[in-house]
């Protein structure tokens, strides 16, 4: 097959998808189905999780084909018949999906997406809605709790080199803006999603040059407007009076230089021991960047001692979601031709039917409670799931990526103060209507 | 900037790598330079690592060139001189590459691929050298230890859900079937890389229906070939029941069962269960697959309980390599124009030079250690290290992956017994030669 997108193959799926499809099509099941999109468990290094990926859902959904190569697999493996082949070719998602909006906390249990199709449009996205829905969240959960760890210092996503291959990477720098960081490295990031682009220099360039000082000097002259110097290559201190030294020479040419990086070693020491020298040389302007495994844990941990740092870079821990790498995740179906309907595997019994999340808040607006109910269930509290689109089509227009990131924002705001300050163990309680489990007792007695 | 390919996108890179690219070239700064890709440090969960990942960075170095609208962007960033721009238009990638075969067991600070080129080409492919070898190594590697304590067994990638993103279920597919898997449950990895595709059904094919025997008909009609049942879904043990009862019905229309699904619960409590009810049924020959937050600690565990389980399917926790998550593995310059080079940044300190590594083997054929040491120093051993690229061209035909897969089978046979048992904390001693060791102080008597 010629290199696909494998960002929009409909095919890059599990081969399972297309052998129930195929027996759901000889048996004529294509009435409606309702799935939904929840994560099973809270991890106790989380409380909270911040939902995000949901454009790139959209997107996925609204464009999904088989291409000619594509049908070309499928016809050749041996495993199909030409009617199926024949289906998939006209086979175009025309479903709703309903939806917590990106940018939105949500907690365990709580459906953030729900797709309403027949039955075998609704199977067939199941795998690529996980992949896109769980990164994105995964990231973005990570990401906000080092935005509460980080005392409002603006913080740089450096993740794409150690993310999982070329689409994390990229995702990673999206769904960390829309928490709240300032930027990314990634220059894509930029160009597909008007996230704001940031850099500095690596070792190389410095070891490239035989002079420490000579490095920093071809930098400033090839970068007047933004000279951030990276000064741990050989010794934090020494790196910083270069610095100094460097600043009055490049004065002459109009250069002023804007920052310096710290990557290696005790960088809260390091920190007060380069401002003191940056200060005594007269650069009271320039921020200090600090970088190297850092994580809301280590942020945290700067922000108590008052580091005098500026800016920090945060790169594979946010983009490899580091102490959870992955959600407990699931796709679950709910209904099926109107009959609501739930698996009760041990450990795995889910809540059966279209479900609504509302949330309560309590003192200072912060969150209270959630209850999870079924659609058409009376309850008090805000809705938190919207339709996105319908017939297959989207709603009104996509959601700019800055407005959500505002939404993000105001959420955080509402967070509980025990989830603002990270503390281990601590969630939010999600209630079960009475209405959901009188409904999950009447599916129960049925099998 | 329309839907670029951000596989092949040399422009899917960090800012920085071209920031430094423009202060290069402006100080005509493009002699030769070596930089190399080793892991830093050996997690306490792994012991060894396994080579994946090459195939794929050939590829790129041989493809990458900028696009004309990469090249717009660039120009219209507002960063980069009119010049940089046209120089970027030419970019190509002309160097050198040498490295450690895929499959290849290797150890910390031991390098893997050294690239050899111009200082601004060797620079600018960090990036994605990075993003690409990291993950499949890292997959490679937990799917070895999967092989290692699966006691032949055949095991399956079920991961691309819950991988980061879309090419790294793709990549984790190849990147297990490379280090013994029997295949994948992911279709793009059969029709890219030939890694031989599996399936079965999800829950949600058994809920659509009312009764689950209908399900377990309905799927058997639709693919007689390959009827192998999900039985976890309201009760094991019962599931098995009536898939014996199936088995008699179907038996008339020339179908036979071949396997079950076990998914939730306790899975060698159930697997036994399971097999005496198939028995007792007269199925004999119907093979049970396992599946559910499986990794090599589980698995040793099934096998220990000899568990009557025939195949593994191993999702999450393999994609994300959910236990070392990330390697702390870097593309460091070791020598720019003739002249050797290192870091010396605390904690993070180098070797210099471009360097080669020997195995030792000792009893039994198995590793004993392997010497780190400069490419023209005397040493015993096995060199591992191999040239790959020449001026920007692979060297002979690609490997297949096949191939690739057999070299990888016969290095598990000669890994220490201490490490094919998955002992935490046993790994190889790695030496570090006098030679490298004076060619270091040398270079640091420099600073």
């Amino acid at each position: 097959m010629p290199n696909p997108d494998i960002r929009s193959s409909i095919l890059h799926t599990d081969l399972y998808q297309l052998t129930m499809l195929q027996g759901y099509l000889e048996h004529g099941m294509e009435e409606t189905a309702v799935f939904e999109f929840f994560v099973r468990t809270m991890p106790p290094q989380r409380g909270f999780f911040m939902a995000a990926g949901l454009e790139q859902l959209v997107e996925f959904l609204e464009q999904a084909r088989f291409t000619s190569e594509e049908l070309d697999w499928v016809a050749t493996s041996g495993l199909f018949s030409q009617s199926f082949v024949d289906y998939l070719e006209r086979w175009k998602f025309s479903g709703d999906l309903h939806a917590i909006p990106e940018g939105t906390i949500f907690f365990a249990n709580e459906p953030i997406a729900r797709i309403t199709a027949p039955l075998p449009q609704a199977q067939l996205v199941e795998t690529r809605l996980i992949n896109l829905l769980q990164y994105q969240t995964l990231v973005a959960s990570k990401a906000a709790r080092c935005v509460l760890a980080s005392s409002e210092k603006p913080l740089i996503d450096f993740g794409l080199r150690r993310a999982h291959g070329a689409e994390a990477g990229l995702l990673a720098a999206r769904a960390s803006y829309l928490a709240g960081f300032s930027g990314s490295a990634t220059i894509l990031a930029e160009s597909l999603f008007g996230v704001p682009v940031f850099g500095t220099m690596a070792h190389s360039f410095i070891q490239a040059h035989t002079v420490e000082s000579e490095a920093f000097e071809h930098f400033a002259d090839a970068h007047p407007d933004n000279v951030v110097l990276l000064i741990d290559t050989y010794n934090t201190e020494e790196g910083a009076r270069k610095v100094v030294a460097l600043a009055s020479r490049v004065q002459e040419k109009g250069i002023s230089i804007k920052g310096v990086r710290l990557d290696s070693g005790d960088l809260v020491d390091h920190a007060f021991k380069v401002r003191k020298i940056l200060d005594e040389g007269g650069l009271n302007d320039v921020q200090i960047t600090a970088s190297g495994h850092l994580d809301e844990y280590a942020i945290q941990a700067l922000v108590a001692a008052q580091a005098p740092i500026d800016f920090l870079a945060i790169g594979t821990k946010l983009a490899a979601s580091a102490d959870v790498p992955y959600l407990d995740c699931v796709y679950k179906l709910q209904e099926y031709a109107g009959r609501p309907t739930r698996k009760k595997s041990e450990g795995k019994a889910t809540w059966p039917g279209p479900k609504q999340v509302y949330r309560q808040f309590g003192q200072q607006g912060r969150i209270d409670h959630d209850v999870i109910t079924t659609v058409d269930a009376p309850q008090e509290g805000e809705p938190l799931i919207h339709k996105v689109m319908e017939a297959g089509k989207r709603l009104g227009s996509p959601i700019p990526l800055t407005q959500s990131r505002e939404h993000a924002a105001t959420q955080l705001i509402h967070l509980p103060q025990d989830l603002c300050q990270l503390r281990e163990g601590a969630t939010v309680e999600v209630q079960v209507s009475q209405t959901l489990r009188k409904l999950a007792e009447a599916v129960d007695a049925q099998h």
